[in-house]
């Protein structure tokens, strides 16, 4: 089947996956996880190819370690969907109504989008959770994951599909663009026609060519260079944990932070406590000329470094002369993701939360908060870092458009 | 200036709108509106020049129009500035908020956008239509008019931001793009960078070239190839005045009716008593061969009619077998705007309500209701015909984003 057709199945497909009851679609997810557990073997020996392959061709370990399966990733992958099965269902709630002095009556009630495709990498458990979140808003939902994971994630679509099948669902509710050919992504990036919604998941490179090619929507999500500031009144109890936190933690994680920024005032006092943790934890520290004078292991920081992403253990360090600095520093380097300040002044803090440019702002808390269950939201399809409909992390509603219904009696205008 | 400086220098001034009061963006639209009307002379003028050549270069009288400015015209512009100094400040409202078990308190606001860039056609009065909306939803504007209105954009732009200037408001919160290089648009599309959302207003032509090449996230407006279902349970002393409403009323707006689609059971009642008004209106209708047999008068619909947004007095007739039938042939060529269905039957009222893909779907009135007045939104940029981020009317609520605000005390993840 060409992209077009796909596109055009998974469009009608859309119309039927939105009449499904709340059950239905709980039923589905329900099968997919019992059948993905039950043929475990199936998607392990795909996934095994996959690997041997990419061995083959020279893929680094740190790759190879997300493109690989296992029994217990195959069970984290039927547990993710249960967990979206017994999220609440964010279609048909009446978002407002009312009544105009013409007589009609207006009703603006959340609906799916219909079809949402998502383009992602090497991580072939993706598959799963995409279809899970994106399915359950009410979604028809095309899929073209990486080269590298094809057979795995044909394997994991089909038992998806058997399960739409086995719960009397149409099949083209589910559809892998199974391709290796990187034109069949660019026809597919031109579906707008047929497909509501594009989301990209994985590498800043790959979110940027999507950006750049589709004509279709684009959600834009993942990459984060965020920021922590410690402002001339922080707390030093609270700044160097969650420091630390939002640096070590996780550290290939978009929501971990990259960069410190100080207020020159506590140069001196701050900096030695926290470059003791940091060279224990052992992070790196890329720092301008001011702050490394209390900062002996230091390397020295290039312009370059306060932009950059380093997904490592690494930070680098900018000292500023005022909060206004910080503001300016971190609203011209970051991402639009998630910055923080540490300060125990109630004024510094609200100008910083009024003033920094992304999806999440913090007080004296660690950036890493940045996710769909710590916000409370269950599974989450990625964070977005535009301001285009959804903003942060995007759980089932964020899947959702709406659309008004109204109804008069005859009612012409005038 | 090139392209790029507007557009960095409209995202630092986007910072300052954004702290804005709601006094301070009113007392801004009030100069503007005295300053616009004190300034008519010096507007006219411009505009004249630009008639005189777009006249020279034989542009057609409906065209010269739509760029044409008069005192009355002008007058209506300072109008529209002031209905939107009216409005309510839709930024800073607490959206929800929550505490989580970690501890940390999160709150959604509603911010501006930042920077919002819209690019149309020959009519000059929607440079200031568009700065006061996007202006007053706290965002930075860039405007990029048509190369026939040059002289007459610039001449408005620059009495706009002289009432930015005495207000003490940066007057980068407004720039044009004050070329006729079709290069400098491409530039201006490229600028995701500094440029939040970029909104066409105009054409169908122009509305597509920009969703082919913008990297900006785009909000698509204004296709309209609204339908009118006449079901087999209608009321014909609905159906008839409705009919007439939503296509004659004014035919070059979107909202306009474009296609009849008739139940195959009342051709025989209800296409004669429908056919002797639409003569007398003026309507050409364009049928399919089932309905043609009730309408002496009609041409013969080819598919690519029922396509088609006439915006002139023009209609093309469909007949259908069932409610199904008319369900899925609007589907398939509706433009996703406004369409009804006239109908006694609830339950069919209430499928064509769930089933049809449109932003604005209707029971039993004009089609000609979805307008950001006729809603009760008051002024609006344009009708969003995708499902991302905006539907239907945009008012400054659908020109805002949000973003998340989260304090604690110390938190870091486990």
């Amino acid at each position: 089947m060409n992209v077009e057709e796909i596109c055009r199945r998974a469009s009608e497909a859309g119309v039927e996956v939105q009449r499904l009851s709340m059950d239905k679609k709980n039923q589905v997810l329900q099968k997919a996880a019992q059948l993905l557990v039950e043929s475990s073997a199936e998607i392990l020996e795909a996934n095994r190819k996959d690997e041997e392959a990419a061995a083959a061709a020279g893929m680094p370990d740190s790759m190879l370690d997300r493109l690989r399966l296992s029994q217990y990733r195959v069970q984290g992958m039927a547990e993710g969907l249960k967990e979206v099965s017994a999220l609440p269902d964010p279609c048909g709630e009446t978002l407002a109504e009312w009544d105009r002095p013409s007589g009609i009556h207006i009703r603006k009630v959340r609906v799916p989008f219909g079809v949402v495709g998502i383009i992602y990498e090497s991580r072939p458990n993706v598959t799963a959770d995409a279809f899970a979140i994106a399915f359950k808003a009410g979604n028809a939902v095309i899929l073209k994951g990486g080269s590298d994971a094809l057979e795995s994630n044909i394997a994991i679509t089909n038992i998806l599909r058997e399960a739409l099948r086995a719960c009397g669902v149409t099949q083209d509710a589910l559809s892998l663009i199974a391709s290796k050919d990187r034109e069949d992504t660019n026809e597919f990036m031109k579906m707008r026609r047929y497909v509501d919604v594009l989301i990209p998941r994985g590498s800043a490179g790959l979110i940027r060519a999507v950006v750049e090619n589709s004509k279709i929507p684009v959600i834009e999500t993942g990459s984060g260079n965020c920021h922590i500031y410690v402002d001339k009144d922080a707390d030093f109890e609270k700044a160097v944990p969650i420091i630390l936190n939002a640096k070590t933690q996780r550290t290939g994680v978009c929501n971990a932070a990259e960069s410190l920024v100080v207020h020159e005032d506590i140069l001196q006092s701050f900096l030695p406590v926290l470059s003791e943790k940091m060279k224990e934890a052992g992070v790196t520290l890329r720092a301008d000329d001011a702050s490394r004078a209390f900062l002996p292991y230091a390397e020295r920081a290039s312009e370059e470094d306060f932009a950059k992403e380093y997904l490592a253990l690494m930070m680098s360090v900018k000292t500023v002369r005022s909060l206004q600095e910080a503001i300016d520093h971190i609203n011209r380097y970051h991402t639009k993701h998630s910055d923080c300040i540490i300060t125990e002044n109630k004024e510094a803090a609200d100008l910083f939360l009024r003033e920094i440019d992304s999806a999440c702002v913090y007080v004296n808390a660690s950036t890493r908060f940045t996710d769909g269950y710590e916000f409370g939201f269950g599974a989450e399809i990625g964070i977005s870092t535009q301001k285009l409909h959804a903003r942060g992390p995007m759980g089932l509603p964020e899947l959702t458009s709406y659309k008004y219904l109204i109804t008069g009696n005859g009612q012409i205008r005038k």
